[in-house]
């Protein structure tokens, strides 16, 4: 089925806002973690970072997510056939448990002032969708009835896994030990299933466009925030299952930066965005590391991935608002 | 080469009674140790359960084993050729193992008023021909010379997996830990390496008859048996390894009654004995669990699942029944 | 591109030095870390084995390693395009492992007169090309630019991922805890992706040559000498984790003993050297093992499985030497 609508005029606003754009809303997200954590980690006291800003930003991000879920709303009301095409794309049809995510966020970084230990419901409200999403996509992949997972595979098909991890380390905040554990569970399974069939590059897989390049970033998100969330299951002090994934996520970090001619040069978008979770889980862990094995080097890393994070954010952000502001970045949504 | 019989006429009785029969055995066996369970776990005290269900169904359990497999032996030894061509079909294949896991099961469910340590002889007789079968058929999928893994995978693959969980249970039970930890370790890994092929959905997979999806279950069969197996190599309380499987069954279990539609409708044969041993470790499995993590929650849950497995045996074992009187069950074997 | 040279007359000699001869140094080195072992493990005291035997190893390793290491240098510089041409070959690349593991047993083997404890730079000398050589290799796999893992991954593939585990063995022995669980981290993902690839024979992988058989006992390599390194960043005594690599290796190599039609047979050449590492690992991880699980079974085990590496190494070792004499082993080297 083609699209109705003219190739070469310009399409109503809410058609050219595709749902790829809640990466911002994970970004943002995931920094106001990680300001909470530089705020209040041990090994992190020396920088002396005030709370404000993770609060500030909490507040940023939730706005953000909430007038982009209004709007995603308005266009499954009014263009419902055009939802139903993004949630079958490939790519597309992961970012789908973006929102989500950005909302379990939220709920790990609740400003201290509102509460010490979220709410319950902070973690049920976004957890019962996600679980449901799970279900119907591990199920396709199971039984290859729509996708099969050898054809359909990509690097945004970690987007349906995060949940998990996320989910589990605000459950262990809201101090739910056994569901932690049981969404650790099968997130670290799938997270296997997938990583493992991305890295045989089977010759069934379609490859990516130059412009998704950044989503290859999506590789470093479960290392680093598998390590976070089990060091949180497990009291809080990384045992060397999470000092393992945090390693292995560093080395993945060495590995797509001896890459970086696959990155430089790929022209501008939301896909940018994938760049920004994973650099912050990446802070995120290693703070959690220095919390464990404090050092001047362990300390120096974990200062360093978080600045380079927040300066990536701030970059892609300023990015997202220019290109915007001169019409170059919501374009025609041909993928659809 | 076909086979030299006629299509239109009723053969044999024993051509017509195939391997997949010894499923019955597999499903009657492990509702043997659930009943055992229920009657002994001090987190299933407030049932009240009397050990002697457990104990009546191991010589019902134990007469249909004997029975069966003087049956097939007899096959065996009259229709060899026909033998030799069900161990080479890529799914009855699988199935040779059935016979020796249902012994391994009554070696767990040994009545207490026999021994509360089920001797030696129990856990050797049947995993040494057991081991023989999975050297073999490891070193088939590990060299590809008869079979490549990404061509015969199914979900019955998993049969050839289970033994070595069945058979660290039992040898815990006997008190020898260290095999215990050798068979979960060989287990646990061919379990990753079946698990991930099947997820993968391989184009060059053949995918299974309407008739054989109940087997699907199967793929519940080795994360709730793997639990309850680590449980006991551990001392009998669940740490989060095993909390971890029991959750990704669980998880799995909801995946696959979410796909309900692929379950109703198909014609009732002896594949529908698959369904019963994964809900019945299932069962097992939330039981150990309630002991370790004893909420009102967990209870009912560890209740709901033993009472839905054997609720599917008596069901399934009716119909097997009925449909055998109605000589509708034990047709022509066309498979092979 | 064809070779220049003519396929009926004799190369020059540094041309027909395949950089599988570095197989030998491996062999070699890890003889001399076994010879340690026997000689200081408490589980095999009642052997007394001098320290001078592995003494005399590490001298003789030491100098094999350095002679063929300026021969291939030479090599490197006088016929670099030849040398280049290995490094693409899907079997070959791998070698190119090889002399860095080797120099890491040297580290591990150091004969205690010099030191009790390694110097860093034994470790940091040969891990740094080492880990560079694998951000390469991983990346190319995890990007499928040149090689897609589902096309050339072979048993070789596990020279690649070999390191990790050598490299952390002997960060422990420096006292350096933390790369060590880094590099075992980084090491065991990747084990698992080639494992699992490797395992599945997917259609679109090339077999081996007839020739190459005995590469199939590198399946045992990482599994014990995994078993040995998990047991030493726990602190020398066998956990259940590095007891079940133990034992999934003990079940690896009865399926290669099960095989044995694929080995007998083959062609003497420097592919023999490949049973070497593995069968000498399987002799260390056994004696770690039985001085966690001191009985007579283990430590017969552990004394049998060290025998038959070393009667392997002599046997081969043997063969080489005759052969090269006779002018028969380092014949055109046609593959490249």
């Amino acid at each position: 089925e083609t699209t109705a609508l003219a190739q070469d005029e310009r399409w109503p606003l809410l058609l050219r806002i595709p749902v790829t754009t809640f990466g911002i809303c994970m970004g943002l997200g995931s920094q106001t973690v990680l300001w909470k954590n530089l705020a209040q980690a041990h090994s992190m006291q020396w920088a002396n970072i005030p709370v404000e800003i993770s609060e500030g930003l909490w507040y940023f991000s939730a706005a953000v997510l909430f007038s982009l879920s209004l709007v995603y709303l308005l266009k499954a009301f009014l263009w419902t056939p055009y939802v139903r095409r993004e949630s079958e794309h490939p790519v597309r049809t992961n970012f789908f448990f973006t929102p989500f995510i950005a909302c379990l966020f939220l709920g790990i970084g609740l400003p201290p002032r509102f509460s010490h230990k979220p709410p319950y419901a902070l973690f049920l409200v976004p957890m019962i969708p996600l679980t449901l999403l799970m279900i119907r996509r591990y199920g396709n992949w199971m039984t290859g009835s729509n996708e099969r997972l050898s054809k359909v595979a990509n690097p945004t098909s970690f987007l349906s896994i995060i949940p998990s991890f996320v989910g589990a380390s605000l459950a262990v905040s809201c101090g739910w030990r056994e569901p932690a554990v049981a969404f650790f569970a099968v997130g670290f399974t799938h997270w296997v299933v997938v990583f493992i069939t991305l890295y045989q590059q089977l010759p069934s897989m379609t490859s990516l466009t130059d412009e998704l390049h950044p989503v290859y970033f999506l590789f470093l998100a479960i290392p680093f925030q598998g390590s976070t969330t089990w060091r949180l299951i497990q009291g809080g002090v990384p045992d060397d299952f999470s000092k393992g994934l945090f390693w292995l996520g560093c080395f993945l970090y060495l590995i797509l930066l001896s890459m970086a001619r696959k990155f430089i040069g790929v022209k501008f978008s939301l896909a940018w965005w994938a760049y920004t979770f994973p650099m912050t889980a990446a802070g995120i862990a290693s703070i959690g590391y220095a919390n464990g094995v404090t050092t001047g080097f362990t300390q120096a890393l974990a200062f360093a991935l978080s600045i380079i994070s927040s300066v990536a954010v701030v970059l892609i952000l300023g990015m997202t608002i220019l290109l915007t502001w001169q019409r170059k970045l919501f374009g025609n949504d041909v993928a659809i």
